[in-house]
């Protein structure tokens, strides 16, 4: 029995528990598409997936499989197993109404991937300001290693690529489908992503 | 009439209000030693320094002097008016137990800026959950561009080197003198800091 894949819409977002165990992939379904991936320890919301411990640990800004996703607590929420694509973002904060106000001026205000998280996490109980630098997924920063000068490019992405994480803990996940014009190289595509249930 | 100098012990931490308008110089007394740097809104503690919002703003992971550090909010809490150094970190969380423990086996555990962060933060609210990536003044972590690594290593700033910062609201700023032995180049020195108020 193959789990069914869910779709995300474009420039929209989702909330779920991920039990302990339970694997997630997150697919790119057409390419260059970015899903903004956040956790929350759903036994204790006051412990969040934390890019500072985790870019400490690991030694490194580009995540891929065998990397740990750590909390601000130290312990380790969801571990990479999977990945075909190997670029990922884990240094931006989700795209919001003010993003969207500094950077795209000339386009129509969209709450983005903040408030489309905001929205999907509050039955949950999370409230906007526990909102973190999420997981990228498929987001390409590259950095400038003499300048520290950091540029948004397409994803390298295609159609059918995915990420898939282990859950170490029972989470509550927030994904999206991203909905910032530079992020996903000029257009907006669903996410789908899939849970296979450790106890199943 | 110059305002006092206050210096922080080796691996040690303080807290202090930060008025609008007030200017923040921190200086490296004696070189090659880190300072980290929190900000909360001292009206609103939920709304904190926050590396990703200031990141994908600046475009630019290396912040110096006209660079804006931004809130989870999108507000500008600081600006960097003055840096004889040009190199700071702003993608690692402050060193902890665990962080000690996972470095430096070998050696005895300290609380590190975490701790002394958490303990300093403490009379005014501020919970260790609430903790974020800190501003990590004269922190050298170059990154690799090409394969994401990153290596901590002995800053670069000389005995009064500094940097300087005018509050854009009311802050809550927690600053340390670190306690990590390999971002201090291997020795723990104190730091300094002064406050020219605006009000003065």
């Amino acid at each position: 029995m193959t789990a069914p894949v869910h779709e995300i819409p474009e420039r929209s977002g989702t909330a779920f528990v991920l039990k302990a165990g339970d694997m997630l992939t997150v697919i790119d379904p057409r390419g260059e598409q970015v899903a903004d991936l956040l956790a929350f320890n759903a036994r204790d919301l006051d412990e969040v997936i934390s890019s500072g411990r985790t870019l400490d640990y690991a030694e490194m800004i580009y995540l891929t499989a065998g990397h740990q996703l750590y909390s601000n607590r130290s312990n380790v929420m969801l571990e990479i197993v999977a990945d075909t694509v190997g670029r990922h973002d884990f240094l931006l904060t989700p795209c919001s109404v003010d993003t969207f106000r500094h950077f795209y001026p000339h386009l129509p205000v969209h709450r983005g991937c903040f408030g489309n998280l905001a929205a999907a996490l509050e039955p949950y109980g999370v409230t906007p300001d526990r909102i973190p630098v999420a997981f990228n997924c498929f987001m390409n920063v590259p950095i400038d290693g003499e300048t520290g000068k950091l540029r948004v490019l397409p994803p390298i992405s295609k159609a059918g690529d995915h990420i898939q994480f282990r859950a170490a803990m029972d989470l509550v996940i927030g994904l999206t489908a991203c909905s910032a014009p530079d992020s996903n190289g000029g257009s907006f595509k669903p996410i789908h992503y899939r849970i296979d249930s450790a106890a199943a």
